[in-house]
Protein backbone atom coordinates (compact mmCIF):
# COMPACT_ATOMS: atom_id res chain seq x y z
CA UNK A 1 0.00 0.00 0.00
CA UNK A 2 1.75 3.18 -1.16
CA UNK A 3 2.06 5.98 1.40
CA UNK A 4 -0.67 8.46 0.10
CA UNK A 5 -3.08 5.37 0.09
CA UNK A 6 -2.76 4.50 3.47
CA UNK A 7 -2.66 8.72 4.36
CA UNK A 8 -5.91 9.02 2.74
CA UNK A 9 -7.70 6.08 4.38
CA UNK A 10 -6.07 7.31 7.50
CA UNK A 11 -8.42 10.51 6.54
CA UNK A 12 -11.54 8.67 5.62
CA UNK A 13 -11.68 6.44 9.26
CA UNK A 14 -11.33 9.60 10.80
CA UNK A 15 -14.50 11.04 8.96
CA UNK A 16 -16.72 8.17 8.98
CA UNK A 17 -15.76 7.55 13.16
CA UNK A 18 -17.56 10.67 13.90
CA UNK A 19 -20.95 9.16 12.41
CA UNK A 20 -23.52 6.18 12.98
CA UNK A 21 -21.26 2.82 11.88
CA UNK A 22 -24.15 0.37 10.28
CA UNK A 23 -24.42 -2.57 12.60
CA UNK A 24 -25.15 -5.23 9.78
CA UNK A 25 -23.83 -5.68 6.92
CA UNK A 26 -24.12 -8.16 3.96
CA UNK A 27 -22.53 -9.22 1.08
CA UNK A 28 -22.89 -11.24 -1.98
CA UNK A 29 -20.12 -13.36 -3.42
CA UNK A 30 -19.91 -16.03 -5.90
CA UNK A 31 -18.34 -19.51 -5.02
CA UNK A 32 -15.51 -18.67 -7.52
CA UNK A 33 -14.92 -15.54 -5.85
CA UNK A 34 -13.88 -18.00 -2.37
CA UNK A 35 -12.36 -21.10 -4.36
CA UNK A 36 -9.96 -19.15 -6.23
CA UNK A 37 -5.89 -19.22 -4.55
CA UNK A 38 -6.51 -15.91 -2.46
CA UNK A 39 -10.20 -16.02 -1.71
CA UNK A 40 -9.78 -16.95 2.12
CA UNK A 41 -7.48 -14.26 2.61
CA UNK A 42 -9.84 -11.79 1.05
CA UNK A 43 -12.55 -12.98 3.35
CA UNK A 44 -9.98 -12.85 6.20
CA UNK A 45 -8.77 -9.69 5.37
CA UNK A 46 -13.19 -8.68 5.24
CA UNK A 47 -13.70 -9.24 8.50
CA UNK A 48 -11.34 -7.61 9.31
CA UNK A 49 -12.10 -4.33 8.17
CA UNK A 50 -15.94 -4.40 9.27
CA UNK A 51 -14.31 -4.73 13.04
CA UNK A 52 -11.52 -2.05 12.26
CA UNK A 53 -14.56 0.34 11.04
CA UNK A 54 -17.18 -0.75 13.75
CA UNK A 55 -19.69 -2.77 11.77
CA UNK A 56 -20.56 -5.13 14.56
CA UNK A 57 -22.23 -8.21 12.23
CA UNK A 58 -21.88 -9.34 8.94
CA UNK A 59 -23.95 -11.96 6.58
CA UNK A 60 -22.39 -13.41 3.84
CA UNK A 61 -24.24 -15.59 0.78
CA UNK A 62 -22.63 -17.79 -1.63
CA UNK A 63 -23.98 -18.03 -4.31
CA UNK A 64 -23.43 -21.03 -5.89
CA UNK A 65 -23.64 -21.58 -9.94
CA UNK A 66 -26.97 -23.85 -10.94
CA UNK A 67 -24.71 -26.49 -12.53
CA UNK A 68 -25.02 -30.40 -12.34
CA UNK A 69 -27.00 -31.67 -9.08
CA UNK A 70 -24.08 -33.90 -7.81
CA UNK A 71 -21.35 -31.12 -8.71
CA UNK A 72 -23.51 -28.56 -6.78
CA UNK A 73 -22.99 -30.32 -3.67
CA UNK A 74 -19.39 -31.21 -4.02
CA UNK A 75 -19.27 -27.85 -4.32
CA UNK A 76 -20.92 -26.54 -1.31
CA UNK A 77 -19.84 -29.98 0.71
CA UNK A 78 -16.01 -28.61 0.40
CA UNK A 79 -16.55 -24.86 0.64
CA UNK A 80 -18.70 -25.41 4.00
CA UNK A 81 -15.70 -27.64 5.41
CA UNK A 82 -13.05 -24.97 4.13
CA UNK A 83 -15.05 -22.03 6.15
CA UNK A 84 -15.53 -24.27 9.34
CA UNK A 85 -11.70 -24.48 9.56
CA UNK A 86 -11.29 -21.25 8.76
CA UNK A 87 -13.58 -19.35 11.16
CA UNK A 88 -12.58 -22.22 13.82
CA UNK A 89 -9.10 -20.74 13.47
CA UNK A 90 -10.40 -16.72 13.97
CA UNK A 91 -9.83 -15.26 17.31
CA UNK A 92 -12.46 -16.51 20.05
CA UNK A 93 -14.39 -13.30 20.24
CA UNK A 94 -15.59 -13.72 16.84
CA UNK A 95 -18.85 -16.12 16.91
CA UNK A 96 -20.39 -17.79 13.47
CA UNK A 97 -22.94 -19.82 12.16
CA UNK A 98 -22.72 -21.16 8.83
CA UNK A 99 -25.87 -22.71 7.07
CA UNK A 100 -25.85 -25.15 4.34
CA UNK A 101 -27.56 -25.58 1.14
CA UNK A 102 -30.86 -26.46 2.75
CA UNK A 103 -30.69 -24.49 5.75
CA UNK A 104 -29.16 -26.78 8.37
CA UNK A 105 -27.06 -25.25 10.33
CA UNK A 106 -23.22 -26.72 9.74
CA UNK A 107 -21.29 -25.21 12.49
CA UNK A 108 -21.53 -22.72 14.90
CA UNK A 109 -19.23 -20.73 18.19
CA UNK A 110 -20.90 -17.98 20.31
CA UNK A 111 -18.78 -14.71 20.50
CA UNK A 112 -19.09 -11.47 21.95
CA UNK A 113 -17.92 -9.00 19.36
CA UNK A 114 -18.35 -9.78 16.09
CA UNK A 115 -21.08 -12.09 14.37
CA UNK A 116 -21.00 -13.97 11.07
CA UNK A 117 -23.90 -15.44 9.34
CA UNK A 118 -22.45 -17.28 5.91
CA UNK A 119 -24.51 -19.37 4.18
CA UNK A 120 -23.17 -21.54 1.14
CA UNK A 121 -26.05 -21.61 -1.24
CA UNK A 122 -28.91 -21.02 0.95
CA UNK A 123 -31.20 -17.91 -0.55
CA UNK A 124 -33.88 -16.33 0.49
CA UNK A 125 -36.58 -18.60 -1.27
CA UNK A 126 -35.61 -21.58 0.23
CA UNK A 127 -35.43 -19.75 3.68
CA UNK A 128 -39.46 -18.52 3.47
CA UNK A 129 -40.02 -21.87 2.32
CA UNK A 130 -38.53 -23.40 5.04
CA UNK A 131 -39.69 -21.27 7.60
CA UNK A 132 -43.27 -22.10 6.07
CA UNK A 133 -43.06 -26.15 6.69
CA UNK A 134 -42.31 -24.83 10.19
CA UNK A 135 -45.18 -22.86 10.34
CA UNK A 136 -46.92 -26.32 8.78
CA UNK A 137 -45.99 -28.45 11.71
CA UNK A 138 -46.90 -25.90 13.99
CA UNK A 139 -50.43 -25.82 12.72
CA UNK A 140 -50.74 -29.74 12.62
CA UNK A 141 -49.81 -30.01 15.86
CA UNK A 142 -52.76 -27.15 16.67
CA UNK A 143 -50.08 -24.74 18.21
CA UNK A 144 -50.99 -21.86 15.87
CA UNK A 145 -54.29 -21.49 14.11
CA UNK A 146 -54.10 -20.92 10.04
CA UNK A 147 -56.90 -18.46 10.58
CA UNK A 148 -54.25 -15.97 12.25
CA UNK A 149 -50.82 -16.77 10.36
CA UNK A 150 -48.97 -12.99 10.22
CA UNK A 151 -45.92 -11.46 8.86
CA UNK A 152 -44.53 -12.01 12.36
CA UNK A 153 -44.83 -16.14 11.80
CA UNK A 154 -42.78 -16.09 8.92
CA UNK A 155 -40.11 -13.81 10.39
CA UNK A 156 -39.71 -15.27 13.51
CA UNK A 157 -38.95 -18.79 11.90
CA UNK A 158 -36.15 -16.88 9.02
CA UNK A 159 -32.67 -18.27 9.68
CA UNK A 160 -31.14 -14.38 9.61
CA UNK A 161 -33.12 -12.63 12.14
CA UNK A 162 -31.77 -9.08 12.08
CA UNK A 163 -32.15 -6.63 9.03
CA UNK A 164 -28.89 -5.43 7.10
CA UNK A 165 -28.49 -1.80 7.12
CA UNK A 166 -26.26 -2.28 3.83
CA UNK A 167 -26.29 -4.76 1.27
CA UNK A 168 -22.90 -5.00 -0.84
CA UNK A 169 -23.20 -6.43 -3.81
CA UNK A 170 -19.86 -6.86 -6.09
CA UNK A 171 -19.45 -7.28 -9.41
CA UNK A 172 -22.97 -7.30 -11.24
CA UNK A 173 -26.20 -5.24 -10.69
CA UNK A 174 -28.95 -7.96 -10.57
CA UNK A 175 -30.11 -8.60 -7.19
CA UNK A 176 -29.80 -11.87 -5.27
CA UNK A 177 -31.78 -14.48 -3.76
CA UNK A 178 -30.90 -13.42 -0.14
CA UNK A 179 -32.79 -12.43 2.97
CA UNK A 180 -35.10 -11.23 0.43
CA UNK A 181 -37.25 -10.79 3.43
CA UNK A 182 -35.03 -9.39 5.26
CA UNK A 183 -33.10 -6.53 3.23
CA UNK A 184 -36.41 -4.42 2.38
CA UNK A 185 -34.99 -1.45 4.02
CA UNK A 186 -31.76 -2.42 2.96
CA UNK A 187 -29.56 0.63 1.32
CA UNK A 188 -28.02 -1.13 -1.79
CA UNK A 189 -24.32 -0.48 -2.96
CA UNK A 190 -23.63 -1.88 -6.26
CA UNK A 191 -19.81 -1.52 -6.44
CA UNK A 192 -18.25 -2.35 -10.06
CA UNK A 193 -14.70 -3.64 -7.98
CA UNK A 194 -15.12 -7.27 -8.39
CA UNK A 195 -14.23 -9.10 -5.07
CA UNK A 196 -10.94 -10.00 -5.85
CA UNK A 197 -9.65 -6.40 -6.06
CA UNK A 198 -11.84 -5.20 -3.38
CA UNK A 199 -9.58 -3.11 -0.39
CA UNK A 200 -10.37 -1.84 2.69
CA UNK A 201 -10.50 1.72 1.08
CA UNK A 202 -13.55 0.49 -1.08
CA UNK A 203 -15.14 -0.62 2.47
CA UNK A 204 -14.69 2.80 3.93
CA UNK A 205 -15.91 4.08 1.05
CA UNK A 206 -18.96 2.48 0.95
CA UNK A 207 -19.36 2.97 4.79
CA UNK A 208 -19.08 7.21 4.54
CA UNK A 209 -21.93 6.63 1.40
CA UNK A 210 -24.16 5.12 3.45
CA UNK A 211 -23.68 7.73 6.22
CA UNK A 212 -24.07 10.73 3.42
CA UNK A 213 -27.47 9.07 2.62
CA UNK A 214 -28.63 8.97 6.01
CA UNK A 215 -27.90 11.99 7.12
CA UNK A 216 -29.57 13.32 3.88
CA UNK A 217 -32.76 10.93 4.42
CA UNK A 218 -32.89 12.68 8.33
CA UNK A 219 -33.14 16.45 6.77
CA UNK B 1 -38.45 19.73 -25.98
CA UNK B 2 -35.50 21.32 -28.14
CA UNK B 3 -34.58 19.64 -31.08
CA UNK B 4 -31.61 18.29 -30.07
CA UNK B 5 -32.88 16.34 -27.28
CA UNK B 6 -35.54 15.44 -29.96
CA UNK B 7 -32.90 14.23 -32.42
CA UNK B 8 -30.78 12.54 -29.58
CA UNK B 9 -33.80 10.61 -28.49
CA UNK B 10 -34.53 8.89 -31.96
CA UNK B 11 -30.65 7.93 -32.08
CA UNK B 12 -31.41 6.45 -29.13
CA UNK B 13 -35.03 5.07 -29.99
CA UNK B 14 -32.80 3.06 -33.33
CA UNK B 15 -29.98 1.99 -31.24
CA UNK B 16 -32.23 -0.19 -28.20
CA UNK B 17 -34.23 -1.16 -31.36
CA UNK B 18 -31.21 -3.67 -32.66
CA UNK B 19 -31.20 -5.64 -29.08
CA UNK B 20 -34.03 -7.58 -27.22
CA UNK B 21 -36.40 -5.35 -25.44
CA UNK B 22 -36.72 -6.27 -21.49
CA UNK B 23 -40.55 -7.72 -21.44
CA UNK B 24 -41.29 -7.22 -17.66
CA UNK B 25 -40.06 -3.59 -15.85
CA UNK B 26 -41.03 -2.96 -12.40
CA UNK B 27 -41.36 0.14 -10.87
CA UNK B 28 -41.59 1.97 -7.65
CA UNK B 29 -42.88 5.49 -7.09
CA UNK B 30 -44.55 6.59 -3.38
CA UNK B 31 -47.67 7.60 -2.81
CA UNK B 32 -46.96 11.80 -2.87
CA UNK B 33 -45.52 11.23 -6.83
CA UNK B 34 -48.69 10.40 -7.46
CA UNK B 35 -50.89 12.52 -5.56
CA UNK B 36 -48.53 15.90 -6.88
CA UNK B 37 -50.59 18.13 -9.50
CA UNK B 38 -49.64 16.26 -12.73
CA UNK B 39 -48.27 12.10 -11.45
CA UNK B 40 -51.67 10.89 -12.96
CA UNK B 41 -50.37 12.59 -16.42
CA UNK B 42 -46.88 11.46 -15.94
CA UNK B 43 -48.15 7.81 -15.06
CA UNK B 44 -49.26 7.85 -18.52
CA UNK B 45 -46.95 9.39 -19.78
CA UNK B 46 -44.55 6.53 -18.61
CA UNK B 47 -46.93 3.43 -19.95
CA UNK B 48 -46.82 5.50 -23.22
CA UNK B 49 -43.10 5.08 -23.22
CA UNK B 50 -42.88 1.63 -21.93
CA UNK B 51 -45.08 0.60 -25.38
CA UNK B 52 -43.44 2.71 -27.51
CA UNK B 53 -39.99 1.15 -27.09
CA UNK B 54 -41.53 -2.43 -26.83
CA UNK B 55 -41.80 -3.16 -23.10
CA UNK B 56 -45.01 -5.95 -22.82
CA UNK B 57 -46.05 -5.71 -18.69
CA UNK B 58 -44.96 -2.78 -16.03
CA UNK B 59 -45.71 -3.84 -12.35
CA UNK B 60 -46.05 -0.49 -10.81
CA UNK B 61 -45.96 -0.52 -6.61
CA UNK B 62 -47.21 3.00 -4.81
CA UNK B 63 -45.37 2.78 -1.37
CA UNK B 64 -47.90 3.91 0.91
CA UNK B 65 -46.22 6.21 3.93
CA UNK B 66 -46.14 4.56 7.35
CA UNK B 67 -49.24 6.81 9.12
CA UNK B 68 -51.47 6.67 10.80
CA UNK B 69 -53.98 3.66 10.12
CA UNK B 70 -56.98 5.44 8.94
CA UNK B 71 -55.74 8.02 7.19
CA UNK B 72 -53.30 5.57 5.30
CA UNK B 73 -56.67 3.78 4.36
CA UNK B 74 -57.97 6.81 3.13
CA UNK B 75 -54.92 7.51 0.71
CA UNK B 76 -55.18 3.64 -0.37
CA UNK B 77 -58.99 3.82 -1.27
CA UNK B 78 -58.46 7.24 -3.16
CA UNK B 79 -55.58 6.24 -5.24
CA UNK B 80 -57.09 3.11 -5.99
CA UNK B 81 -60.42 4.72 -7.17
CA UNK B 82 -58.39 7.51 -8.95
CA UNK B 83 -56.26 4.82 -10.26
CA UNK B 84 -59.14 2.82 -11.57
CA UNK B 85 -61.06 5.70 -13.12
CA UNK B 86 -58.02 6.50 -15.52
CA UNK B 87 -57.23 2.97 -16.56
CA UNK B 88 -60.75 2.66 -16.97
CA UNK B 89 -60.05 5.27 -19.92
CA UNK B 90 -56.65 4.10 -21.29
CA UNK B 91 -57.04 2.44 -24.88
CA UNK B 92 -58.95 -0.93 -24.51
CA UNK B 93 -55.90 -3.05 -25.75
CA UNK B 94 -53.95 -2.32 -22.44
CA UNK B 95 -55.02 -4.31 -19.79
CA UNK B 96 -54.67 -4.07 -16.00
CA UNK B 97 -54.88 -5.76 -12.42
CA UNK B 98 -54.96 -2.77 -9.54
CA UNK B 99 -54.59 -4.64 -6.15
CA UNK B 100 -55.44 -3.08 -2.88
CA UNK B 101 -53.83 -2.57 0.72
CA UNK B 102 -54.05 -6.32 1.23
CA UNK B 103 -53.67 -7.86 -2.18
CA UNK B 104 -57.52 -8.36 -2.91
CA UNK B 105 -58.23 -7.24 -6.86
CA UNK B 106 -59.78 -3.87 -6.89
CA UNK B 107 -60.23 -3.75 -10.64
CA UNK B 108 -58.79 -5.51 -14.15
CA UNK B 109 -59.55 -5.40 -17.52
CA UNK B 110 -58.20 -7.86 -19.94
CA UNK B 111 -56.42 -5.97 -23.12
CA UNK B 112 -54.22 -7.73 -25.57
CA UNK B 113 -51.11 -6.06 -26.16
CA UNK B 114 -49.90 -4.60 -22.84
CA UNK B 115 -50.35 -5.42 -19.18
CA UNK B 116 -50.07 -3.06 -16.02
CA UNK B 117 -50.65 -4.42 -12.60
CA UNK B 118 -50.49 -1.39 -9.64
CA UNK B 119 -49.99 -2.25 -6.33
CA UNK B 120 -51.28 0.35 -3.67
CA UNK B 121 -49.32 -0.41 -0.71
CA UNK B 122 -49.09 -4.32 -1.30
CA UNK B 123 -45.26 -5.31 -0.50
CA UNK B 124 -43.92 -8.06 -0.79
CA UNK B 125 -43.90 -9.82 2.54
CA UNK B 126 -47.91 -9.88 2.66
CA UNK B 127 -48.10 -11.27 -0.95
CA UNK B 128 -45.76 -14.19 0.33
CA UNK B 129 -47.70 -14.22 3.87
CA UNK B 130 -51.15 -14.49 1.41
CA UNK B 131 -49.54 -17.27 -0.02
CA UNK B 132 -48.71 -18.97 3.36
CA UNK B 133 -52.33 -18.41 4.38
CA UNK B 134 -53.67 -20.10 1.24
CA UNK B 135 -51.27 -23.14 1.66
CA UNK B 136 -52.59 -23.64 4.56
CA UNK B 137 -56.42 -23.45 3.84
CA UNK B 138 -55.45 -26.47 0.99
CA UNK B 139 -53.46 -28.09 3.72
CA UNK B 140 -56.55 -28.11 5.95
CA UNK B 141 -59.27 -29.44 3.11
CA UNK B 142 -56.32 -32.26 2.78
CA UNK B 143 -55.40 -31.28 -1.02
CA UNK B 144 -51.76 -30.95 -0.63
CA UNK B 145 -49.54 -32.89 2.01
CA UNK B 146 -47.87 -30.65 4.44
CA UNK B 147 -44.45 -32.54 4.06
CA UNK B 148 -44.00 -32.00 0.17
CA UNK B 149 -44.44 -27.87 0.40
CA UNK B 150 -42.17 -26.32 -2.05
CA UNK B 151 -41.19 -23.44 -3.01
CA UNK B 152 -43.29 -23.76 -6.59
CA UNK B 153 -46.16 -24.17 -4.35
CA UNK B 154 -45.57 -20.27 -2.87
CA UNK B 155 -44.28 -19.54 -6.65
CA UNK B 156 -48.09 -20.32 -7.68
CA UNK B 157 -50.38 -18.54 -5.68
CA UNK B 158 -48.45 -15.01 -5.63
CA UNK B 159 -50.19 -11.77 -6.70
CA UNK B 160 -47.78 -11.21 -9.74
CA UNK B 161 -46.76 -14.48 -11.76
CA UNK B 162 -44.04 -12.61 -14.26
CA UNK B 163 -40.41 -11.93 -12.82
CA UNK B 164 -39.47 -8.76 -13.84
CA UNK B 165 -36.38 -8.30 -16.07
CA UNK B 166 -35.94 -4.96 -14.77
CA UNK B 167 -36.58 -2.99 -11.79
CA UNK B 168 -36.59 0.79 -11.84
CA UNK B 169 -36.38 2.69 -8.17
CA UNK B 170 -36.21 6.22 -8.88
CA UNK B 171 -35.04 8.85 -6.28
CA UNK B 172 -33.27 6.43 -3.39
CA UNK B 173 -31.61 3.49 -2.82
CA UNK B 174 -32.79 1.06 -0.70
CA UNK B 175 -34.66 -1.67 -1.78
CA UNK B 176 -38.30 -1.67 -1.23
CA UNK B 177 -40.69 -4.30 -0.18
CA UNK B 178 -42.02 -5.16 -3.87
CA UNK B 179 -42.06 -8.52 -5.69
CA UNK B 180 -39.39 -10.07 -3.31
CA UNK B 181 -39.84 -13.52 -4.28
CA UNK B 182 -40.02 -12.40 -7.95
CA UNK B 183 -37.34 -10.30 -8.31
CA UNK B 184 -34.43 -12.12 -7.19
CA UNK B 185 -32.89 -12.15 -10.96
CA UNK B 186 -34.05 -9.18 -11.70
CA UNK B 187 -31.49 -6.34 -13.11
CA UNK B 188 -31.91 -3.11 -10.68
CA UNK B 189 -31.29 0.62 -11.77
CA UNK B 190 -31.74 3.19 -9.16
CA UNK B 191 -31.70 6.51 -11.41
CA UNK B 192 -31.16 9.77 -8.82
CA UNK B 193 -33.78 11.60 -11.20
CA UNK B 194 -37.43 11.69 -9.11
CA UNK B 195 -39.96 10.59 -10.71
CA UNK B 196 -41.46 14.10 -11.33
CA UNK B 197 -38.70 14.82 -13.41
CA UNK B 198 -38.42 11.51 -15.23
CA UNK B 199 -38.18 11.40 -19.39
CA UNK B 200 -38.38 9.20 -22.51
CA UNK B 201 -35.21 9.80 -22.47
CA UNK B 202 -34.43 8.45 -19.21
CA UNK B 203 -36.42 4.89 -19.58
CA UNK B 204 -34.63 5.00 -23.27
CA UNK B 205 -31.22 5.21 -21.07
CA UNK B 206 -32.03 2.45 -18.80
CA UNK B 207 -33.15 0.27 -21.60
CA UNK B 208 -29.81 0.74 -23.59
CA UNK B 209 -28.16 -0.04 -19.87
CA UNK B 210 -29.68 -2.76 -19.33
CA UNK B 211 -29.14 -4.12 -23.00
CA UNK B 212 -25.50 -3.40 -22.64
CA UNK B 213 -25.70 -5.62 -19.26
CA UNK B 214 -27.00 -8.20 -20.90
CA UNK B 215 -24.53 -8.43 -23.61
CA UNK B 216 -21.42 -8.14 -21.15
CA UNK B 217 -23.54 -11.19 -19.35
CA UNK B 218 -23.50 -13.50 -22.57
CA UNK B 219 -19.62 -13.62 -23.41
Amino acid sequence: MSFVTSLYEKHLMQQISKYPIPEHVSLVISETDLLYADGFRKLKDYVTWCRQTGIKMTSIYIEVLDTEETLKSQIIEKLTSKLTEYLTKAPGTIGYQIFGENGELQSERKGKDFQIYISVGFGGRKEVTKAVRDILEKVKEGKIKASEISEKDIESRLTVKHEPDLFIRSGGKHLSDFLIWQSIYSEYYFTDVDWRSIRKLDIIRIIRDFQKRQRRFGK
